[in-house]
């Protein structure tokens, strides 16, 4: 940097090229104090770039140390634009040694602290693509019908189901490697490019599907396009950050216990999970067959009601209940600040009080049963990969390898006077409830923390994944600047009509 | 827009919000003459993106003219810091109708002329690949050893190259949708793979590799990543783009009158044209197979040597010549700052003049030559779809439908004097020149001037196309701010070793 030609339209200030390039120093060493202590103290410092923007020295500070250190860079011009004795824009043209350029604009002002930067804003090198969100992109991957009702529009496919001459990943490196190429294009796949999507790629998923946090190991967590530095939500957390992105207009994902859900409320997106058997799961790898099912997230309502209709054509239609229902008991557990907007919310649709009974008894048979499908499905590829999953996936695949058939002969009956019990509850009725139980974790959330989170979060999706309901997640709630989802679970074959029912919601 | 929350750190001088709204609604309807009114007059405002920098009202000014609009977009909330009563940063987050986020940073300045902006950041959202520069790509596309001299380095292969499980497009979409999926991988991609790279994607190439301009009307032109705004050279466009934005290590390529020598020049990297007949040529598409032979363009010199050493493993070794020459024939035909700025990098290495005659009777016969041989690959597919090419490869190809066989056979003939010719002025000779004949022309440049600069180029890099000699290009020259490659034209076979004598060039 000390060769980097500074042009200046004036006298540039005493100190502030030293406190520039001290800031610079200060970055490639990772030094986070001293970068501190070049930006302004208070709540009204910013700092952004392409994953949003920071607000106040506290959240720059909170980012800078859990970044570990910034991409390592030379800077080839420096733009100085004097604005007064003690203030000035600085632009700095960047070149990364990994290759491309960025560029960094910080508006400097010198108070009793010296030279600080008041607001900063960084553009890096974009990469090929994002590998956190995509393993493989086209333009298109698959090409579609040339025309009908999703015509031109891109879908971010989950890693579970087969596209003809790719392999399947399941978000596990080593099912990957040992995966075949597909033959055939799973007809949830095939469907949407009858009606004239493209296959713009194959997004990421958490490990197995077994997750609801967004995260993974092994190809770094995918971001969550509305709250930088938080969780996408998962386990579709690909799909569901490639539409938040723009980088695609549908998300083609699976549900089991809130994986189309969890995604569309950290995110802001429209999710549907579909009433289970409606949508055929050929070419789909399985985590627990009895309450897996497809579903598609997407920015439009108007598109998540096409993808619903064509994919669901020749099954049944059932009406939506003009009727909606809240269970108290079930707020009664959530954060006040989330219940009580969920409860101004949905005050003017007069929703009735239900009681579906104890939830928290029917999770846990859910769970169970969960668990010994999805070991009867991966136990003994997982035996014979025992490094292949990790962290709070390898935990939860360890419990399962511990469930006998007697314990899961229990739990599918609990789960069976569960379901009747839920059912007869909100017969006639849209259940209305958050789609999760509060806005994303931080991704940099201790591991008790996420999982309290996914517990309190499952309480809620549950339901509909033991009733095999389908279930709509609309944007329609914020909690704290952040997007939350109103869900709304109807009768079986509902589908099509809960989103056409959302609209009268926005 | 009208909604969008303000938020201030003190009261906002007065008018700003309305410059600020003011600069929206313009940009949103694309009125140039008001952007151009709010952005302030004179060669220091400044304006940014992923794109590069542009210095200067001038330069800004005439980006807009070209763009032809931004994209639509929302504010989703304006953040002003305000630095005195006529000073303010302005930082607007951005959401793009399109999906996805942005952001952009204003520094606004109260003169005269009312508010107006010194300089601008802008950050779009990122699309999933950037369809100008690649078709498709994976993390990797297809997994190289795990060990070797090129372990972990992405390749951005020309489609051009069979990859087993892959289809051929070679930049046109009539082409790539009758192409057969590939069931193997061409020698030059393999080798590559063998030695522990991996192939990132499959980048763009012109129309049938047919130009040096790097346009290609179907996909987008890729960018300049050193010259905001200017052609990137082709016809290897995608793999060089590719790798001066970081997004690939290597660039695997073809040149046949200049098609790796050309955007190595005007992208400021490493490209290396081999010996023709060094490298198999199978599973490649043919232009002008007399001349075809493969390359690669890198960032780093030492990567290229590694391309070119397990490539050529095998193919004979010939040293390089440890004299120097130039032809001052060829350099009194270009522009004076080039031939400037090449001789007094060259002087140093005290190289001989040196005559191999009259290399615009040698250019002429070989271009009849080129096309009568591109005619001979891709006549008969051109004749069965006379739309699938354009502009000026399109005329090429009608150029080349008329030659008849005696003029091609008078053409190889004097070629053949011309190859002589060559071969006896350089004989124990390291031939330099310019790469290409100035740096990159606009991307807006009219197709006259556009097709003056290839002439002007063709003159200098038929050269080593005629001899079949290996070409390396070197990015040793700068023009303007502008880079320009050195080439360097050895004996056949001394690739190791030109790669290797320009080590001590830097």
């Amino acid at each position: 940097m000390a060769d980097a030609p500074v042009h200046a339209d004036a006298a540039v200030p005493e100190g502030l090229l030293t406190a520039f390039r001290a800031y610079e120093t200060a970055l490639m060493a990772d030094d986070v104090a001293a970068l501190d202590a070049l930006f302004a103290a208070g709540p009204a410092t910013l700092r952004g770039d392409a994953a949003g923007l920071l607000v106040g020295h506290e959240a720059i500070a909170a980012f800078r140390r859990g970044r570990g250190g910034a991409p390592a860079r030379e800077i080839a011009a420096v733009h100085v634009r004097v604005l007064g004795p003690d203030l000035a824009t600085v632009v700095a043209e960047l070149r990364p040694v990994a290759g491309g350029h960025g560029l960094q604009t910080q508006t400097w002002r010198r108070g009793p602290a010296g030279w600080q930067v008041l607001a900063a804003h960084v553009s890096g090198a974009a990469p090929a693509v994002d590998g956190r969100v995509w393993r493989v992109v086209g333009t298109p991957l698959v090409a579609g019908a040339a025309e009908g009702p999703l015509r031109g529009r891109g879908v971010a496919v989950k890693d579970l189901f087969a596209i003809a001459g790719q392999r399947i990943g399941a978000g596990v490196p080593a099912h990957l490697a040992e995966a075949p190429v597909e033959s055939s294009t799973a007809s949830a796949v095939q469907v949407l490019l009858d009606a004239g999507a493209e296959v713009t790629g194959i997004a990421r998923t958490d490990e197995l599907a077994y997750s609801i946090a967004g995260a993974n190991p092994h190809y770094g967590t995918p971001p969550n396009a509305r709250v930088p530095g938080a969780l996408p939500g998962g386990s579709s957390s690909g799909p569901a950050s490639a539409v938040a992105l723009g980088q695609a207009a549908i998300g083609l994902a699976t549900d089991t216990a809130g994986s189309v859900r969890v995604p569309a409320s950290y995110q802001g997106l429209w999710g549907l999970r579909t009433t289970r058997g409606r949508i055929a799961r050929d070419g789909l790898v399985p985590l627990a067959p009895s309450f897996d099912t497809v579903g598609w997230l997407t920015r439009e309502r108007a598109v998540l009601a096409a993808c619903s209709r064509v994919s669901g054509r020749g099954a049944p239609a059932a009406a939506a209940p003009d009727v909606f229902a809240v269970d108290p008991g079930l707020l009664d557990g959530l954060d006040a600040d989330v219940a009580d907007v969920f409860r101004a919310r949905v005050a003017r649709l007069t929703p009735e009080a239900v009681d579906p009974g104890d939830v928290a008894e029917a999770l846990e048979a859910f769970r169970v049963v969960q668990a010994a499908e999805a070991w009867a499905e991966h136990g003994a590829w997982l035996t014979a990969h025992p490094k292949a999953v990790s962290g709070a996936v390898a935990e939860r695949i360890r419990a399962a390898a511990g469930i006998d058939a007697d314990e899961a002969a229990r739990a599918r009956d609990a789960l069976d006077g569960a379901r009747e019990r839920f059912a007869a509850a909100l017969e006639g009725a849209v259940l209305l409830l958050p789609s999760t139980a509060a806005p994303a974790p931080r991704s940099t959330a201790p591991a008790d923390e996420v999982d309290r989170a996914r517990s309190a979060t499952l309480r809620l999706t549950c339901i509909a994944a033991i009733l095999g309901a389908p279930a709509l997640s609309a944007p329609l709630l914020e909690v704290g600047g952040a997007p939350l989802g109103l869900c709304l679970v109807g009768p079986r074959d509902s589908d099509d009509a809960l989103v056409h029912l959302a609209a009268s919601l926005g």
